[in-house]
């Protein structure tokens, strides 16, 4: 596949590994759009947040090619697949960066830790169009078509009307069946976080380690203007995300503060 | 060391390793103020953004303790260092996190990459005051004794004026002589982005492999109002960082979008 001048083309990763069934959903429904190059890793990469691998060497190969799709499988993380494939594999910048689908909600501050959104950011510091979804369903086996109809529609918007810069969308769909959902809603990230819990075990030598696992806790569950309140009322939830992490609104606070 | 009621408990990271200088010169400052806990790996954890550790078990080992602070080994990336001393070795949450003193800036958007910034992200999502800090000289021998007076500073005003629940604090030191830095500046972030360059190169088996190289970007060299620009005029940056990545200015046109 070579990307003609007036084809869309569109880079896909996601952070669960080239065989999940949410990126084979999403090949699927891109195709649909234009040209799409796909590249991710042969195994999960959750939880790898905007990680860059600057210890080890970076390797792709190109697994399977038709006049569809290019997909290649990287060793590296969302981000670095994201990075590779702008800088050293593709024809020209791409129109449009999608990840996912996520198996498993990135609502909320879940967005910080997620490789997905990440590679969503990463495309979107590029100043291309970004957007990560994710089916709040972590099962390998979660049925990824109800996904479709609300991806079309997202990606057609965003055709016609393209985000501002520095801007990419956290998509989450609920684990729903499809007349049971209600629309998508525009929302702003929940405030919340993880308690963590650790499972303190002993290896076969009696020495001490430690599984991470843990529960979210949703901050505000009686705000219905958030990613989680849209997720839990079968709401389809599109957050704008900002690559700017600065507090805007405390700027003069802390102005003063370091007056005094 | 076991903290008493009135002990100041302050927890310590960075993305550097135990044995860099610039945790050492922290530590010193921060045993001025209470009993430290410091964790952090053997080798350097740089890049790792706010990755967690889902597929191998962590481990962790007191190295060292005295009257003024203990000292733990983990594997794990900064995030995981949060989460395991705040839930399974501290004795209580800790008053302040804090990372650091990084070598090399973590200015304008490599907020996003840094395990530093990721570690302090972290302790502010548990609702703790959290600040990270790092010196704008990536030498392994850089001399981080200017950084002192900088670090005190800002902690004393934090002992007494808290920051809001949310926000952190990301401050960036110039390398520069003590008399050439003027101040310290609060800032925003500075748009830009990291231009990829991977270096190519053949393994002698003759497989191609790449390395991440790369230079930073300012988009907006001409405004005085951002950490980048704070750097270049020798003036200590400090942005709050939200853990908030919603961008709320953007939210009503967003709708409009969905609404056409």
């Amino acid at each position: 596949m070579v990307p003609e001048k007036n084809d869309k083309l569109i880079l896909l990763t996601n952070d669960d590994g080239l065989y999940a069934a949410g990126l084979r959903t999403l090949l699927e429904v891109m195709e649909e759009f234009g040209k799409v190059v796909l590249i991710s890793t042969m195994e999960s990469m959750s939880g790898m947040s905007q990680a860059l691998t600057v210890k080890t060497p970076l390797r792709v190969k190109l697994l399977e090619e038709n006049e569809k799709h290019r997909i290649y499988a990287c060793n590296g993380t969302p981000t670095d697949s994201v990075k590779l494939a702008v800088n050293q594999l593709l024809e020209r910048y791409p129109d449009w960066v999608v990840a996912g689908i996520n198996h498993g909600a990135n609502a909320s501050v879940s967005v910080l830790y997620s490789g997905t959104m990440a590679a969503a950011i990463e495309g979107c510091l590029y100043g291309i169009t970004s957007v990560g979804f994710s089916l709040n369903n972590f099962s390998p086996t979660a049925d990824f078509s109800v996904c479709k109809k609300y991806i079309r529609i997202i990606m057609k918007k965003l055709a016609t009307r393209p985000l501002p810069t520095g801007v990419c969308l956290n998509v989450n769909i609920p684990a729903a069946e499809q007349n049971e959902i209600k629309g998508i809603k525009i929302c702003r990230q929940s405030k919340g976080n993880w308690k963590e819990e650790f499972e303190k075990r002993k290896d076969p030598m009696g020495k001490t380690y430690y599984w991470l696992t843990g529960f979210f806790q949703n901050h505000e569950p009686d705000a219905n203007d958030t990613d989680e309140w849209a997720l839990t009322n079968n709401y389809v939830s599109v957050v704008p995300v900002t690559v700017d992490m600065t507090a805007h609104w405390f700027l003069g606070e802390l102005e003063e503060k370091f007056k005094k």
